[in-house]
Protein backbone atom coordinates (compact mmCIF):
# COMPACT_ATOMS: atom_id res chain seq x y z
CA UNK A 1 0.00 0.00 0.00
CA UNK A 2 1.27 3.31 -0.95
CA UNK A 3 2.38 5.86 1.97
CA UNK A 4 -1.27 8.21 0.55
CA UNK A 5 -3.28 5.15 0.43
CA UNK A 6 -2.20 4.55 4.30
CA UNK A 7 -2.75 7.90 5.51
CA UNK A 8 -6.28 8.08 3.16
CA UNK A 9 -7.26 4.63 5.22
CA UNK A 10 -6.25 6.42 8.60
CA UNK A 11 -7.97 9.77 8.62
CA UNK A 12 -10.85 9.65 6.38
CA UNK A 13 -13.07 7.90 9.03
CA UNK A 14 -11.64 9.84 11.44
CA UNK A 15 -12.95 13.09 9.62
CA UNK A 16 -16.11 11.58 8.82
CA UNK A 17 -16.75 10.36 12.29
CA UNK A 18 -15.62 14.19 13.69
CA UNK A 19 -18.02 15.25 11.30
CA UNK A 20 -20.81 13.40 11.85
CA UNK A 21 -20.95 13.48 15.97
CA UNK A 22 -20.02 17.35 15.95
CA UNK A 23 -23.00 18.17 13.07
CA UNK A 24 -25.50 16.90 15.78
CA UNK A 25 -24.07 16.85 19.01
CA UNK A 26 -23.20 21.05 18.22
CA UNK A 27 -26.16 21.80 16.65
CA UNK A 28 -28.98 23.08 19.00
CA UNK A 29 -32.02 22.67 16.03
CA UNK A 30 -31.66 19.28 15.06
CA UNK A 31 -34.05 19.71 11.56
CA UNK A 32 -31.36 22.35 10.18
CA UNK A 33 -28.74 19.51 11.68
CA UNK A 34 -29.78 17.05 9.61
CA UNK A 35 -30.42 19.47 6.24
CA UNK A 36 -26.62 20.09 6.94
CA UNK A 37 -25.63 16.70 7.37
CA UNK A 38 -27.42 15.24 4.42
CA UNK A 39 -24.96 17.03 2.06
CA UNK A 40 -21.88 16.93 4.49
CA UNK A 41 -22.10 13.12 5.05
CA UNK A 42 -23.41 12.40 1.52
CA UNK A 43 -19.81 10.80 0.63
CA UNK A 44 -17.30 13.62 -0.41
CA UNK A 45 -13.50 12.24 -0.92
CA UNK A 46 -12.77 14.65 1.66
CA UNK A 47 -9.75 15.64 -0.65
CA UNK A 48 -9.36 19.38 0.86
CA UNK A 49 -9.35 18.03 4.85
CA UNK A 50 -6.72 15.19 3.67
CA UNK A 51 -4.84 17.92 2.12
CA UNK A 52 -4.47 20.05 5.21
CA UNK A 53 -3.53 17.06 7.61
CA UNK A 54 -1.28 15.17 4.89
CA UNK A 55 0.99 18.60 4.80
CA UNK A 56 0.99 18.90 8.27
CA UNK A 57 2.30 15.28 8.01
CA UNK A 58 5.11 16.05 5.68
CA UNK A 59 6.14 19.18 8.53
CA UNK A 60 6.36 16.10 11.02
CA UNK A 61 3.36 17.60 13.04
CA UNK A 62 1.76 15.54 15.12
CA UNK A 63 -2.41 14.96 14.54
CA UNK A 64 -4.71 15.73 17.00
CA UNK A 65 -8.31 16.61 17.67
CA UNK A 66 -7.71 20.26 17.22
CA UNK A 67 -5.99 19.72 13.50
CA UNK A 68 -9.10 17.33 12.73
CA UNK A 69 -11.39 19.89 13.81
CA UNK A 70 -9.59 22.59 11.31
CA UNK A 71 -9.71 20.10 8.56
CA UNK A 72 -13.25 19.32 9.11
CA UNK A 73 -14.17 23.23 9.19
CA UNK A 74 -12.55 23.26 5.26
CA UNK A 75 -14.95 20.24 4.54
CA UNK A 76 -18.04 22.13 5.72
CA UNK A 77 -17.03 25.29 3.48
CA UNK A 78 -16.61 23.15 0.82
CA UNK A 79 -19.35 21.27 1.25
CA UNK A 80 -21.42 24.91 1.40
CA UNK A 81 -20.01 25.88 -1.99
CA UNK A 82 -21.57 22.86 -3.56
CA UNK A 83 -25.05 23.82 -1.68
CA UNK A 84 -25.00 27.05 -3.04
CA UNK A 85 -23.49 25.92 -6.77
CA UNK A 86 -26.40 23.48 -7.12
CA UNK A 87 -29.45 26.25 -6.39
CA UNK A 88 -32.02 26.73 -9.79
CA UNK A 89 -30.32 30.30 -9.77
CA UNK A 90 -27.20 28.74 -10.03
CA UNK A 91 -25.98 25.51 -12.05
CA UNK A 92 -29.75 23.21 -11.50
CA UNK A 93 -28.18 20.71 -10.60
CA UNK A 94 -30.66 17.88 -9.31
CA UNK A 95 -28.25 15.31 -7.99
CA UNK A 96 -25.34 14.80 -6.89
CA UNK A 97 -22.77 12.55 -6.05
CA UNK A 98 -25.78 10.50 -6.38
CA UNK A 99 -28.39 11.70 -4.45
CA UNK A 100 -30.55 14.61 -4.55
CA UNK A 101 -29.26 17.67 -4.33
CA UNK A 102 -30.08 19.86 -1.01
CA UNK A 103 -32.53 22.25 -2.64
CA UNK A 104 -34.40 19.12 -3.75
CA UNK A 105 -34.51 17.13 -1.12
CA UNK A 106 -35.17 19.89 1.31
CA UNK A 107 -36.79 22.73 -0.55
CA UNK A 108 -34.88 25.67 -1.67
CA UNK A 109 -34.82 28.10 1.61
CA UNK A 110 -33.58 24.93 3.55
CA UNK A 111 -30.75 25.17 1.04
CA UNK A 112 -29.73 28.57 1.04
CA UNK A 113 -29.78 28.48 4.83
CA UNK A 114 -27.95 25.38 5.20
CA UNK A 115 -25.24 26.67 2.95
CA UNK A 116 -25.62 29.68 5.00
CA UNK A 117 -24.96 28.12 8.17
CA UNK A 118 -21.97 25.89 7.16
CA UNK A 119 -19.79 28.80 6.15
CA UNK A 120 -19.60 30.73 9.40
CA UNK A 121 -19.66 26.88 11.12
CA UNK A 122 -16.64 26.07 9.26
CA UNK A 123 -14.95 29.38 9.92
CA UNK A 124 -15.65 29.17 13.94
CA UNK A 125 -13.89 25.22 13.66
CA UNK A 126 -11.05 26.73 12.03
CA UNK A 127 -10.81 29.64 14.58
CA UNK A 128 -11.25 26.97 17.69
CA UNK A 129 -9.02 24.26 16.67
CA UNK A 130 -5.94 26.85 15.59
CA UNK A 131 -6.69 29.95 17.87
CA UNK A 132 -5.20 31.61 14.90
CA UNK A 133 -6.75 35.04 13.19
CA UNK A 134 -4.21 34.46 10.79
CA UNK A 135 -5.50 31.33 9.28
CA UNK A 136 -8.65 32.66 9.76
CA UNK A 137 -7.41 35.25 6.72
CA UNK A 138 -6.45 32.85 4.56
CA UNK A 139 -9.27 30.54 4.37
CA UNK A 140 -11.51 33.82 3.97
CA UNK A 141 -9.58 35.33 1.54
CA UNK A 142 -9.39 31.93 -0.26
CA UNK A 143 -13.64 31.82 -0.62
CA UNK A 144 -14.53 35.66 -0.70
CA UNK A 145 -14.81 38.18 -3.61
CA UNK A 146 -11.22 37.21 -4.82
CA UNK A 147 -11.74 33.46 -4.30
CA UNK A 148 -14.04 31.15 -4.46
CA UNK A 149 -17.23 33.30 -5.23
CA UNK A 150 -15.53 35.88 -7.57
CA UNK A 151 -14.71 32.63 -9.72
CA UNK A 152 -18.50 31.37 -9.31
CA UNK A 153 -19.45 34.90 -10.33
CA UNK A 154 -17.32 35.16 -13.50
CA UNK A 155 -18.80 31.41 -14.23
CA UNK A 156 -22.30 32.20 -14.37
CA UNK A 157 -21.26 35.37 -16.17
CA UNK A 158 -19.54 33.90 -18.71
CA UNK A 159 -22.01 30.89 -19.74
CA UNK A 160 -23.00 30.96 -22.74
CA UNK A 161 -20.86 33.84 -23.84
CA UNK A 162 -18.64 33.27 -26.68
CA UNK A 163 -16.53 35.89 -26.67
CA UNK A 164 -14.61 34.01 -23.77
CA UNK A 165 -14.92 30.73 -25.44
CA UNK A 166 -11.29 31.33 -27.04
CA UNK A 167 -10.09 33.27 -24.12
CA UNK A 168 -7.66 30.69 -22.06
CA UNK A 169 -6.33 33.21 -19.80
CA UNK A 170 -9.84 34.56 -18.49
CA UNK A 171 -10.82 30.30 -18.43
CA UNK A 172 -7.83 29.83 -16.55
CA UNK A 173 -8.66 32.61 -13.64
CA UNK A 174 -12.29 31.34 -13.36
CA UNK A 175 -11.15 28.19 -13.01
CA UNK A 176 -8.53 29.04 -10.49
CA UNK A 177 -10.75 31.16 -8.25
CA UNK A 178 -13.27 28.61 -8.35
CA UNK A 179 -11.71 25.41 -6.95
CA UNK A 180 -8.04 26.14 -6.92
CA UNK A 181 -7.91 29.17 -4.32
CA UNK A 182 -9.73 26.70 -1.89
CA UNK A 183 -7.22 24.03 -2.47
CA UNK A 184 -4.09 26.31 -1.94
CA UNK A 185 -5.41 27.17 1.16
CA UNK A 186 -6.03 23.98 2.91
CA UNK A 187 -2.14 23.57 1.97
CA UNK A 188 -1.17 27.10 3.03
CA UNK A 189 -2.96 27.04 6.13
CA UNK A 190 -1.70 23.70 7.25
CA UNK A 191 2.16 25.73 6.30
CA UNK A 192 1.52 28.38 8.73
CA UNK A 193 -0.19 26.07 11.13
CA UNK A 194 2.70 23.62 11.04
CA UNK A 195 5.15 26.39 11.24
CA UNK A 196 6.87 25.61 7.95
CA UNK A 197 10.01 27.29 7.19
CA UNK A 198 10.05 30.35 4.71
CA UNK A 199 11.79 27.60 2.11
CA UNK A 200 9.08 24.90 2.88
CA UNK A 201 6.27 27.40 2.63
CA UNK A 202 7.20 28.22 -0.91
CA UNK A 203 7.84 24.92 -1.73
CA UNK A 204 4.27 24.32 -0.64
CA UNK A 205 2.42 26.76 -2.10
CA UNK A 206 3.99 25.97 -5.46
CA UNK A 207 2.57 22.89 -4.99
CA UNK A 208 -0.30 23.66 -4.17
CA UNK A 209 -0.89 25.91 -7.51
CA UNK A 210 0.06 22.92 -9.45
CA UNK A 211 -2.32 20.66 -7.74
CA UNK A 212 -5.43 23.22 -7.43
CA UNK A 213 -4.71 23.75 -11.91
CA UNK A 214 -4.04 20.12 -11.82
CA UNK A 215 -7.54 19.12 -10.30
CA UNK A 216 -9.52 21.83 -12.24
CA UNK A 217 -8.72 19.73 -15.61
CA UNK A 218 -9.27 16.61 -13.96
CA UNK A 219 -12.38 17.49 -12.91
CA UNK A 220 -13.84 18.82 -16.51
CA UNK A 221 -12.22 15.54 -17.76
CA UNK A 222 -13.76 13.65 -15.44
CA UNK A 223 -17.21 15.17 -16.87
CA UNK A 224 -16.88 13.63 -20.56
CA UNK A 225 -14.79 10.64 -19.17
CA UNK A 226 -16.84 9.05 -16.77
CA UNK A 227 -21.11 7.87 -17.09
CA UNK A 228 -23.16 9.65 -14.89
CA UNK A 229 -23.33 6.03 -12.92
CA UNK A 230 -19.42 6.54 -12.04
CA UNK A 231 -19.65 10.18 -11.29
CA UNK A 232 -22.98 10.36 -9.37
CA UNK A 233 -24.16 13.22 -11.04
CA UNK A 234 -25.01 14.52 -14.75
CA UNK A 235 -22.23 14.34 -16.40
CA UNK A 236 -21.40 15.71 -20.38
CA UNK A 237 -23.19 18.71 -18.71
CA UNK A 238 -20.52 21.28 -19.03
CA UNK A 239 -20.62 21.30 -23.00
CA UNK A 240 -24.03 20.94 -23.15
CA UNK A 241 -25.00 23.67 -21.21
CA UNK A 242 -22.60 26.40 -22.71
CA UNK A 243 -20.10 26.78 -19.89
CA UNK A 244 -16.23 27.89 -21.65
CA UNK A 245 -13.32 25.90 -19.63
CA UNK A 246 -10.06 24.39 -20.32
CA UNK A 247 -11.37 21.17 -21.59
CA UNK A 248 -13.68 23.16 -23.97
CA UNK A 249 -10.80 25.69 -24.74
CA UNK A 250 -8.00 22.86 -25.80
CA UNK A 251 -10.10 19.77 -26.31
CA UNK A 252 -9.27 16.24 -24.21
CA UNK A 253 -6.18 15.25 -25.75
CA UNK A 254 -4.39 18.26 -25.14
CA UNK A 255 -5.98 18.82 -21.19
CA UNK A 256 -4.57 15.32 -20.65
CA UNK A 257 -1.08 16.53 -21.82
CA UNK A 258 -1.23 19.42 -19.59
CA UNK A 259 -2.31 17.67 -16.65
CA UNK A 260 0.56 15.32 -17.42
CA UNK A 261 2.78 18.33 -17.13
CA UNK A 262 1.06 19.60 -14.35
CA UNK A 263 1.48 16.89 -12.40
CA UNK A 264 5.06 16.38 -12.95
CA UNK A 265 5.99 20.06 -12.23
CA UNK A 266 4.05 19.03 -8.47
CA UNK A 267 6.19 16.08 -7.77
CA UNK A 268 8.74 18.61 -8.74
CA UNK A 269 7.89 21.31 -6.34
CA UNK A 270 7.89 18.57 -3.24
CA UNK A 271 11.50 18.33 -3.58
CA UNK A 272 12.93 18.28 -0.75
CA UNK A 273 10.20 17.94 1.87
CA UNK A 274 9.43 15.05 3.14
CA UNK A 275 6.93 14.72 1.15
CA UNK A 276 5.54 11.16 0.19
CA UNK A 277 1.93 11.09 1.55
CA UNK A 278 1.36 14.62 -0.43
CA UNK A 279 2.69 12.97 -3.70
CA UNK A 280 0.58 10.38 -3.85
CA UNK A 281 -2.38 12.79 -4.05
CA UNK A 282 -1.24 13.36 -7.53
CA UNK A 283 -2.19 9.77 -8.03
CA UNK A 284 -5.83 10.39 -7.99
CA UNK A 285 -5.60 11.70 -11.01
CA UNK A 286 -4.19 9.08 -12.97
CA UNK A 287 -7.91 7.97 -13.78
CA UNK A 288 -8.63 10.12 -16.45
CA UNK A 289 -5.14 10.22 -17.90
CA UNK B 1 -26.25 67.50 21.21
CA UNK B 2 -26.42 64.40 23.34
CA UNK B 3 -23.41 62.55 23.52
CA UNK B 4 -24.78 59.50 21.28
CA UNK B 5 -25.91 62.08 18.97
CA UNK B 6 -22.63 63.55 18.83
CA UNK B 7 -20.85 60.21 18.17
CA UNK B 8 -22.88 59.04 15.63
CA UNK B 9 -22.27 62.50 13.70
CA UNK B 10 -18.61 61.83 13.97
CA UNK B 11 -18.45 58.02 13.64
CA UNK B 12 -21.30 57.43 10.74
CA UNK B 13 -19.40 59.00 7.66
CA UNK B 14 -16.42 57.60 9.06
CA UNK B 15 -17.86 54.17 8.52
CA UNK B 16 -19.42 55.32 5.53
CA UNK B 17 -16.49 56.07 3.65
CA UNK B 18 -13.94 53.22 4.83
CA UNK B 19 -17.18 51.12 3.22
CA UNK B 20 -17.42 52.50 0.17
CA UNK B 21 -13.45 52.67 -0.56
CA UNK B 22 -12.51 49.29 0.57
CA UNK B 23 -15.29 48.08 -1.46
CA UNK B 24 -14.31 49.20 -4.30
CA UNK B 25 -10.00 49.09 -4.09
CA UNK B 26 -9.80 45.58 -2.66
CA UNK B 27 -11.68 43.72 -4.67
CA UNK B 28 -10.83 42.57 -8.32
CA UNK B 29 -13.72 42.02 -9.93
CA UNK B 30 -15.65 45.38 -10.83
CA UNK B 31 -19.10 43.98 -11.07
CA UNK B 32 -19.10 42.03 -8.29
CA UNK B 33 -17.71 45.04 -6.35
CA UNK B 34 -20.78 47.34 -7.68
CA UNK B 35 -23.11 44.47 -6.56
CA UNK B 36 -22.02 44.56 -2.99
CA UNK B 37 -21.87 48.05 -2.72
CA UNK B 38 -25.21 48.55 -4.10
CA UNK B 39 -26.44 46.84 -0.90
CA UNK B 40 -24.13 48.17 2.21
CA UNK B 41 -24.47 51.96 1.16
CA UNK B 42 -28.17 51.74 0.55
CA UNK B 43 -28.34 53.89 3.61
CA UNK B 44 -28.48 51.50 6.78
CA UNK B 45 -28.29 53.33 9.82
CA UNK B 46 -24.72 51.68 10.41
CA UNK B 47 -26.26 50.74 14.58
CA UNK B 48 -24.27 47.23 14.95
CA UNK B 49 -20.59 49.56 14.00
CA UNK B 50 -22.00 52.14 15.85
CA UNK B 51 -22.68 49.68 18.50
CA UNK B 52 -19.05 48.16 18.20
CA UNK B 53 -17.43 51.64 18.61
CA UNK B 54 -19.33 53.14 21.03
CA UNK B 55 -18.79 50.05 23.43
CA UNK B 56 -14.82 50.64 22.69
CA UNK B 57 -15.74 54.03 23.60
CA UNK B 58 -17.11 53.45 27.03
CA UNK B 59 -13.95 51.35 28.03
CA UNK B 60 -11.87 54.24 26.94
CA UNK B 61 -10.51 52.53 23.55
CA UNK B 62 -9.15 54.77 21.09
CA UNK B 63 -10.94 54.19 17.83
CA UNK B 64 -8.42 54.22 14.61
CA UNK B 65 -8.33 53.03 11.56
CA UNK B 66 -8.09 49.09 12.65
CA UNK B 67 -11.71 49.48 14.90
CA UNK B 68 -13.10 50.77 12.05
CA UNK B 69 -12.31 47.90 10.00
CA UNK B 70 -13.94 45.46 12.62
CA UNK B 71 -16.72 47.50 12.27
CA UNK B 72 -17.08 48.02 9.28
CA UNK B 73 -16.57 43.91 8.92
CA UNK B 74 -20.01 43.53 11.43
CA UNK B 75 -21.66 45.88 8.48
CA UNK B 76 -20.92 43.30 5.77
CA UNK B 77 -22.29 41.03 7.74
CA UNK B 78 -25.13 42.53 8.48
CA UNK B 79 -25.67 43.25 4.64
CA UNK B 80 -25.32 39.84 3.54
CA UNK B 81 -28.15 38.50 5.89
CA UNK B 82 -30.67 41.23 4.38
CA UNK B 83 -30.26 40.10 0.73
CA UNK B 84 -30.46 36.14 1.22
CA UNK B 85 -33.24 37.08 3.74
CA UNK B 86 -35.05 39.16 0.47
CA UNK B 87 -34.32 36.34 -1.92
CA UNK B 88 -37.53 35.21 -3.78
CA UNK B 89 -37.29 31.64 -2.06
CA UNK B 90 -36.96 33.72 1.31
CA UNK B 91 -38.77 36.69 2.57
CA UNK B 92 -39.27 37.50 -1.58
CA UNK B 93 -38.87 41.12 -1.09
CA UNK B 94 -39.01 43.67 -4.14
CA UNK B 95 -38.04 46.55 -1.97
CA UNK B 96 -35.53 47.68 0.81
CA UNK B 97 -34.62 51.00 1.92
CA UNK B 98 -36.39 52.40 -0.72
CA UNK B 99 -34.72 50.53 -3.40
CA UNK B 100 -34.92 47.66 -5.38
CA UNK B 101 -33.70 44.60 -3.41
CA UNK B 102 -30.50 43.06 -4.94
CA UNK B 103 -31.89 40.36 -6.63
CA UNK B 104 -34.20 42.17 -8.42
CA UNK B 105 -31.96 44.61 -9.36
CA UNK B 106 -29.00 42.19 -10.29
CA UNK B 107 -30.73 38.79 -10.79
CA UNK B 108 -30.74 36.27 -8.48
CA UNK B 109 -27.59 34.51 -8.56
CA UNK B 110 -25.66 37.66 -8.15
CA UNK B 111 -27.45 38.61 -5.11
CA UNK B 112 -26.57 34.77 -3.64
CA UNK B 113 -23.36 35.38 -4.48
CA UNK B 114 -23.32 39.22 -3.33
CA UNK B 115 -24.24 37.38 -0.54
CA UNK B 116 -22.02 34.68 0.14
CA UNK B 117 -19.27 36.99 -1.00
CA UNK B 118 -20.01 39.89 1.84
CA UNK B 119 -20.21 37.44 4.53
CA UNK B 120 -16.08 35.96 4.56
CA UNK B 121 -15.52 39.30 3.84
CA UNK B 122 -16.65 40.52 6.58
CA UNK B 123 -14.86 37.76 8.96
CA UNK B 124 -11.47 38.99 6.78
CA UNK B 125 -12.00 42.48 8.04
CA UNK B 126 -12.52 41.67 11.77
CA UNK B 127 -9.93 39.20 11.61
CA UNK B 128 -7.34 41.47 9.93
CA UNK B 129 -8.27 44.83 12.12
CA UNK B 130 -8.67 42.29 15.42
CA UNK B 131 -5.74 39.75 14.33
CA UNK B 132 -7.75 37.85 17.40
CA UNK B 133 -9.45 34.29 17.07
CA UNK B 134 -11.77 35.10 20.11
CA UNK B 135 -13.57 37.81 17.67
CA UNK B 136 -13.52 35.39 15.18
CA UNK B 137 -15.40 32.79 17.59
CA UNK B 138 -17.75 35.28 18.78
CA UNK B 139 -19.28 36.46 15.33
CA UNK B 140 -19.25 32.97 13.95
CA UNK B 141 -21.11 31.38 16.28
CA UNK B 142 -23.42 34.90 16.40
CA UNK B 143 -24.27 33.98 13.03
CA UNK B 144 -24.27 30.44 12.25
CA UNK B 145 -26.55 27.31 12.81
CA UNK B 146 -26.90 28.04 16.53
CA UNK B 147 -27.10 32.10 15.63
CA UNK B 148 -29.14 34.49 13.01
CA UNK B 149 -29.11 31.74 10.42
CA UNK B 150 -31.00 29.28 12.99
CA UNK B 151 -33.49 31.93 14.04
CA UNK B 152 -34.14 32.82 9.92
CA UNK B 153 -34.52 28.78 9.65
CA UNK B 154 -37.16 29.15 12.53
CA UNK B 155 -38.26 31.78 10.50
CA UNK B 156 -39.15 30.00 7.48
CA UNK B 157 -40.29 26.96 9.38
CA UNK B 158 -43.13 28.84 11.40
CA UNK B 159 -44.87 31.09 8.84
CA UNK B 160 -48.08 30.56 8.65
CA UNK B 161 -47.64 27.40 11.20
CA UNK B 162 -50.54 28.69 13.60
CA UNK B 163 -49.58 26.33 16.66
CA UNK B 164 -46.83 28.27 17.11
CA UNK B 165 -48.95 31.94 17.18
CA UNK B 166 -48.83 31.68 21.03
CA UNK B 167 -45.97 30.00 21.65
CA UNK B 168 -44.21 33.11 23.33
CA UNK B 169 -40.77 30.83 24.05
CA UNK B 170 -40.31 30.43 20.60
CA UNK B 171 -41.03 33.33 19.52
CA UNK B 172 -38.78 34.72 22.10
CA UNK B 173 -36.48 32.40 20.78
CA UNK B 174 -37.03 32.73 17.11
CA UNK B 175 -36.69 36.94 17.20
CA UNK B 176 -33.76 36.73 19.49
CA UNK B 177 -31.15 34.33 17.00
CA UNK B 178 -32.82 36.29 14.13
CA UNK B 179 -31.46 39.85 15.24
CA UNK B 180 -30.45 39.71 18.97
CA UNK B 181 -27.68 37.56 18.28
CA UNK B 182 -25.53 39.79 15.93
CA UNK B 183 -26.22 42.76 18.06
CA UNK B 184 -24.71 41.16 21.30
CA UNK B 185 -21.67 40.19 19.15
CA UNK B 186 -21.18 43.39 18.37
CA UNK B 187 -21.02 44.25 21.76
CA UNK B 188 -19.40 41.40 22.99
CA UNK B 189 -16.49 42.02 20.43
CA UNK B 190 -15.81 45.01 21.34
CA UNK B 191 -15.83 44.22 25.11
CA UNK B 192 -12.97 41.35 24.69
CA UNK B 193 -11.41 43.47 22.24
CA UNK B 194 -11.55 46.91 24.65
CA UNK B 195 -10.35 44.23 27.39
CA UNK B 196 -13.39 45.22 29.46
CA UNK B 197 -12.79 43.81 32.75
CA UNK B 198 -14.74 40.94 34.00
CA UNK B 199 -17.47 42.93 35.54
CA UNK B 200 -17.35 45.15 32.48
CA UNK B 201 -18.09 42.26 30.37
CA UNK B 202 -21.26 41.01 32.42
CA UNK B 203 -22.73 44.46 32.55
CA UNK B 204 -22.01 44.97 28.96
CA UNK B 205 -23.50 41.84 28.08
CA UNK B 206 -26.48 42.21 30.10
CA UNK B 207 -27.31 45.31 28.57
CA UNK B 208 -26.55 43.85 25.10
CA UNK B 209 -28.97 41.87 25.65
CA UNK B 210 -31.59 44.04 26.47
CA UNK B 211 -30.77 46.11 23.69
CA UNK B 212 -30.69 43.37 20.99
CA UNK B 213 -34.04 42.51 22.44
CA UNK B 214 -35.29 45.77 22.46
CA UNK B 215 -34.50 46.21 18.97
CA UNK B 216 -36.66 43.22 17.72
CA UNK B 217 -39.69 44.58 19.22
CA UNK B 218 -38.62 47.83 17.78
CA UNK B 219 -38.54 46.67 14.21
CA UNK B 220 -41.63 45.05 14.26
CA UNK B 221 -43.64 47.96 15.80
CA UNK B 222 -41.76 50.14 13.01
CA UNK B 223 -43.88 47.41 10.69
CA UNK B 224 -46.91 48.42 11.43
CA UNK B 225 -46.16 52.11 12.95
CA UNK B 226 -44.63 53.39 10.10
CA UNK B 227 -46.09 53.87 6.48
CA UNK B 228 -43.60 52.53 3.81
CA UNK B 229 -42.53 55.61 2.59
CA UNK B 230 -41.02 56.50 6.12
CA UNK B 231 -39.64 52.89 6.31
CA UNK B 232 -38.57 52.81 2.66
CA UNK B 233 -39.76 49.56 2.27
CA UNK B 234 -43.56 47.25 2.74
CA UNK B 235 -44.77 47.36 6.15
CA UNK B 236 -47.70 45.96 7.53
CA UNK B 237 -46.39 42.79 5.51
CA UNK B 238 -45.54 40.36 8.45
CA UNK B 239 -49.17 40.13 9.25
CA UNK B 240 -50.41 39.77 6.03
CA UNK B 241 -47.94 36.61 5.94
CA UNK B 242 -48.87 35.29 8.61
CA UNK B 243 -45.25 36.00 10.30
CA UNK B 244 -45.26 35.40 14.08
CA UNK B 245 -43.69 37.46 16.08
CA UNK B 246 -43.87 39.18 19.99
CA UNK B 247 -46.31 42.14 18.05
CA UNK B 248 -48.78 39.41 16.66
CA UNK B 249 -48.73 37.79 20.24
CA UNK B 250 -49.07 40.55 22.63
CA UNK B 251 -50.76 43.45 20.21
CA UNK B 252 -49.61 46.96 19.74
CA UNK B 253 -50.47 48.11 23.32
CA UNK B 254 -48.47 45.63 25.09
CA UNK B 255 -45.44 45.11 22.56
CA UNK B 256 -44.81 48.83 23.63
CA UNK B 257 -45.22 48.27 27.45
CA UNK B 258 -42.58 45.58 27.18
CA UNK B 259 -40.10 48.02 24.97
CA UNK B 260 -40.26 50.49 27.36
CA UNK B 261 -39.85 48.38 30.15
CA UNK B 262 -36.32 46.93 28.19
CA UNK B 263 -35.65 50.04 27.61
CA UNK B 264 -34.79 50.86 31.04
CA UNK B 265 -33.62 47.38 32.14
CA UNK B 266 -31.26 48.16 29.80
CA UNK B 267 -30.30 51.38 30.98
CA UNK B 268 -29.63 49.91 34.53
CA UNK B 269 -27.21 47.59 33.14
CA UNK B 270 -24.98 50.43 32.27
CA UNK B 271 -25.10 51.58 35.54
CA UNK B 272 -20.97 52.12 36.52
CA UNK B 273 -19.71 52.34 32.89
CA UNK B 274 -18.68 54.98 31.12
CA UNK B 275 -21.73 54.99 29.17
CA UNK B 276 -23.39 58.36 27.99
CA UNK B 277 -23.04 57.55 24.38
CA UNK B 278 -24.34 53.77 24.67
CA UNK B 279 -27.65 54.45 26.78
CA UNK B 280 -28.13 56.91 23.91
CA UNK B 281 -28.71 54.43 21.71
CA UNK B 282 -31.68 53.00 23.60
CA UNK B 283 -33.28 56.61 22.20
CA UNK B 284 -34.00 55.07 19.00
CA UNK B 285 -36.80 53.29 20.03
CA UNK B 286 -38.58 56.09 21.04
CA UNK B 287 -39.73 56.92 17.47
CA UNK B 288 -42.58 53.76 18.17
CA UNK B 289 -43.27 54.55 21.87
Amino acid sequence: MTAFKYFQNEWTPVINEYLEKHLTADIDDQKISQIMSYSVMAGGKRLRPLLFLSTLNSLGKVITEKEVKIACGIELIHTYSLIHDDLPAMDNDDYRRGKLTSHKKWGEAEAILAGDALLPLGIQWIAEGSQSAALVEIITKAIGPNGMVGGQYLDINSTNNDSVAEDAEFINRMEWLKTGCLIQASVNMAAIYGEASQVEQVKLDDFAKMFGRAYQIYDDLVDVVETSEEAGKATHKDQEEGKNNTLTLLGIDKSRKELTDLIKQAKDDLNGLNSEVLAGFLDLYKKVL
